[in-house]
């Protein structure tokens, strides 16, 4: 259970420091005003990514901060899980780093599963450019009409047809799909519902330029639609892709998504922790500067116990994310299962819970783009929800502490 | 400490739950789509009030569910305070309602002010117009430079020039200033920073065709303008209006916000309670009817007891309020400040933890407008600074208890 | 929906506040000590009542100030529960009172159950000596054996035998059983377990001297044993009693124990509100006069913060009792049981939550006899169980609400 | 940041374990029973050690489990804090072990003092027979009439006359005071008013035997003497002690304060760990064998969420105990400050939240002896005051915070 930082580690986080401080900081705010003036348009087809964005993904890219997600040591950086938790919560801190450095979601995961699962035609149609940044993909999991938490209630279809496999049905929450550089999406669906319910689904790659893809519309998410990426509603309307594009084999859907959330699974956690420590700079921040009945807000009421008990949760939340990262890495994602399932369920809710604190402090201004606080608030609601119900995770919890007493029950 | 709804009530909320289910519900799915079309515009000059609102209003006039919130009754309904709250949190659980009777936020405060301090050429002129809902009223009140929790911070200045007031200062989250029918904003400002700190403000009326006003932008809240309605900032540039444009007269501004907040302060409580009682019926309804697991996910984990502590909290919040509501018109707003605190802290908080949990159940619904989820999340939010941020109301109980702990002291 | 205090009520609430501030509160503290002195043996059957206490008894007596709680007006006060409430409250303060007004559990519930389904035999017998302060009762229910949140489990049986009941069963958590002046128990078991769940058990009256009742032990609750009432876990060894003993008949067990926890079931909740009231002032008393870091405590940390939100948490709870009692008196108390739960849910909780924040204030005092503390916190932890466990109120709050929502959508 | 348990760790967890399984577990409730037995006299002078215990001690010593909090390697095991944790824990999860091993509060802290700060012929007088086991010790700091939280409050007097230092005070929640093996107290007290506030105070040596050292009474804590223990209230009358009994020197109180809370600062925290372990077992244990309503309660209401949040803020708790204990070792306990505020903070909270949940599941039991749940609830009672009350805490964290910060910002 070591958790101190590797040298590769600490050499990637100064340079990521560094570059996030001179370059990406300071073209925050302009970002928001930029993307606005492009993109306040309600028709996602015209949104357009700020050229800004461009110049620095390639400044990343020059300086070898690019792809740090990927285990794999030539094509990514060869971090491990906990190597690379510290650079991920560097990058949480600002909700525009991770895509500057090729780490943004759901790209990271896609680009996963094609990496473990993909062979190699797939590899070199679809992941190396994505590993070079120049197309961006979609993950279509969730459906409207059904629970998602359970993934068992999937109703799209993906049917073997001569030499194609014929898909249809309706996704939603496809984050990413308004994007401009949008190609490709890996769509999960059942191929054979009297499989046994481990075998019932496969994953298959689909060219969003496929006749059938039916975009409808892009959702907002507390109101924002997040453009240019977008969160969008899309029908597979007699969706017509070849045979090879199936990810492993048919009835594979289910062990590929455990595996696409091996690692991966706890990238959303980390940026959690970052994001959560960005809102409690905020609270301090506006808490020393900001005067109300003569005095600092830091110093009325129970703002102090506020700050307390913040750091307290963001730094155990941080502790319990390295725990799950350093199993992942020593005794692999599925034994981890328990501790996965309580940083998911810790990281989202302090990171809600410091930004609902800080909105306090900030009043008016916490409440519209002048400062981060909705976009950070949005991503706190989301990550509870998107990322597996809180009562999911809960139950698995239990479910895998009441295992571990029997097994410890049994031994003696 | 009698509770019980008198018969007038009891009538009114007969009448109005018949003309909510009637046409408001029916209707609400469509508004959201047609507010969407005609004013997804970012340009909020172009923001329009879709058709069947009109008509409505024109309806709910006719059967004389109108102006309701008003004491008086020759303008208003004649309801005391705990009459009219049970009214209020029946319009609350719609978003849409509270226009449709003339019963919406700014405009119930403005006119209460002008009803009960205006003198009659300004009633005739503001007052009348705002009753006959043919206009849409602002209240300028909140800067964004200095903590407006503590209204001695305030620095927009009113000045006597002649026969003008002349206004210099920025305020924002002005509600209702981007409306097509808004004409005419009170706006508080300094007029004397000598006399001591219940003398140092007043309000005047401000016409928004005035030469200075600078509507600088709408602001998003949560993502959200609230088209055509919007919470604008606006710049006052030596704004100049005729001297008898002042209400009451100058050093009166402490007293008429005090005033303005009489009645009329719980009034957002009440809807929030209804806006909670809404989103517990949702909790319901998609507990009931969304199946994981096989089975209904009300039947999971800790969802039972989650509905059974929300009953609880509202009916607790509800108790309250209508317990300042008696006190209110008992024994007045300013003897009654620890409740209508207590209900200003608890109202909101209990909306947004009932809305909370209840987006947990919908999902991916819950962030976009397919529920009512987000736009009650954002009242909920808004309102625990609007009205007040929590800290301000707690420090007030306080202050309050230990007066009167002192005094109860003393009496032995 | 009228909770304002009759002027029967506001007359007794003077009186027993007079009462209380000159004769019990004085002597509390001496009580205190005199308990200790004459009752600190572990033998229970040595256990004596502190002579005052009968002196006070008497005095409380002549001036009317006794058996408020019984509703009748030729035995009791006639007062509705309503009108009891605030009666309650007031003595909840003093752990002493209840017992000097004769308003002391377990004999208030008993006597109702005598009041209300004993015959006239019973009552002359048991009745009369218990309004009369002279034995007291106990309530044989609770077993250790099985669950006893679900009455169903329960395993004392009691079997006809020609002219007698034989009773055989363990109880524990029978209050008052180690009193001196204990004299009789009424005993819930098994008559019938072939009939419908609702008439398989029966209530029987038990002399404690009657051959076979073994007090195994005197129970302590968070290590006091409630001397000289005491917990007692008693065996009934093949008990006789007379035919006459039972009460109304066989099968009528689960109708009585509905009944008796009338009105009476929450008495508890209104002396919990009491408990709580002076917890806060405790708290407010401790914090104003105690000096750490140069400052009373109540100025430190969010120590002002947690007295506001103590204050709303106890009005919100009081309201909600008042609501519970207005019910019962309004459309009884079967109709009123998701009111009764929620305030039974919610009373102890409050007191337990202000008596743990209390005693962060008072350091070490607070974990000994020198405060009396840890004596709320037990009357707090205990009723969380006793009066029913919370998961039990809120599965009954959760049941009712889906019931009314149910119906609330059938009649549209 | 490695918390991997060493060899010596992992050999040690080993043999304690075995130990522990092996006699303390089946000791456990004759222990209780035999100390009742024995120790039921409220006169502390007659309390008696049961014999078992004598036997099990010598046991523990011979097998090398003895003095292992020590980390001197020929007096103690030669453990780092961070090598120590997982054994305290796994002491922690019996109220009777600490004693066994020889780990006990307060004679751990007692025997730090001496070990770091004593002269070679204080040592041999004191720290050798409680190395051994042979004598008990007491900690006289915390006083009834000032708050102890704040140290610069302390009222006892240590003056110096001639050979002698004279010490008058009162002190109380002296723990072992009443043990029959007490010889010795560290004495906390006042020498030099007019110093700089953190060279005011000094320790002294002072034999409980010596004249004027008046033993008062023993106060129950929730109840409980916590015999052959107890927590004494003492009176220092013009006590007499040679010159050479101070420790250090005068002024040096403060020094070995914050050394004597060095490591062993945080001992109580991972007991508390493996106490709310102990907690959390019992739960699941009752969870799932106790039946109402047809199941088992774990399966009712919210109990495996429960279940979920506690094993996640546990598993929290003790990485921030690991993480505080690796600080110490690696920085020192000054510059640990915020973390080892923070598990003081954290690891008191999660034990008495995890023991209220459980004795829910217990009911009637776990009021008394017949779970140790009481006995766990005055643990963590106790500590969140006695360890430094929880607002000292967040005051020391949010200072700290605060400092950081600035640092962080003044190298920008």
């Amino acid at each position: 259970m070591d958790f101190s930082y590797s040298e590769k580690t600490k050499d990637y986080l100064a340079r990521l420091d560094t570059f996030m401080v001179e370059f990406i900081e300071p073209y925050e705010n302009q970002y928001q005003k930029e993307n606005y003036r492009l993109n306040s348009t309600s028709n996602w087809r015209e949104w357009q990514v700020p050229p800004r964005v461009a110049e620095l993904k390639q400044m990343a890219r020059e300086q070898g901060l690019w792809n740090l997600f990927l285990p794999d040591d030539t094509l990514g950086a060869g971090l491990s899980t906990l190597e690379y938790a510290p650079l991920a919560e560097r990058m949480g801190r600002s909700l525009l780093a991770p895509e500057i450095f090729n780490c943004n979601a759901p790209d990271t995961g896609n680009m996963e599963v094609l990496h473990y699962f993909g062979d190699k035609a797939q590899q070199k149609r679809w992941l190396q450019p994505l590993l070079d940044g120049e197309v961006r993909s979609v993950f279509c999991m969730t459906e409207p009409d059904v629970a998602s938490s359970d993934a068992t209630n999937m109703q799209t279809t993906i049917v073997a047809e001569g030499d194609e496999w014929v898909i249809n049905g309706r996704k939603w929450w496809s984050t990413g799909l308004g994007h401009p550089d949008a190609e490709i999406a890996i769509v999960m669906g059942l191929t054979d519902e009297d499989a046994d319910k481990h075998h019932q689904h496969s994953m298959v790659l689909v060219p969003l330029d496929t006749p059938g893809v039916n975009i409808e519309r892009m959702l907002p998410a507390l109101g924002e639609y997040d453009a240019p990426y977008g969160h969008g509603e899309v029908i597979f309307d007699n969706v017509r892709v070849p045979k090879e594009n199936i990810i492993v084999g048919p009835g594979a859907g289910f062990k590929i998504a455990q595996g696409r959330l091996g690692p991966g699974r706890i990238h959303h956690c980390m940026r959690a922790i970052g994001a959560a420590e960005r809102a409690l700079e905020l609270f301090i921040e506006r808490g020393v500067s900001r005067i109300a009945f003569g005095q600092p807000l830091l110093k009325l009421g129970g703002n102090t116990e506020r700050l307390a008990d913040m750091r307290v949760a963001i730094d155990q939340a941080r502790l319990m994310t390295l725990y799950a990262a350093w199993q992942i890495d020593n005794i692999g994602a599925l034994k981890a299962i328990k501790e996965i399932s309580a940083i998911k369920l810790v990281a989202p809710s302090v990171l809600q819970h410091v930004v609902d604190e800080t909105m306090q402090l900030f009043g008016g201004a916490s409440m519209c783009h002048d400062t981060p606080l909705p976009g950070l608030l949005t991503v706190a609601r989301s990550l509870r929800i998107a990322d597996g119900p809180d009562a999911v995770h809960r139950a698995t919890i239990a479910k895998t502490e009441l295992k571990q007493w029997q097994g410890r029950n049994n031994d003696r």
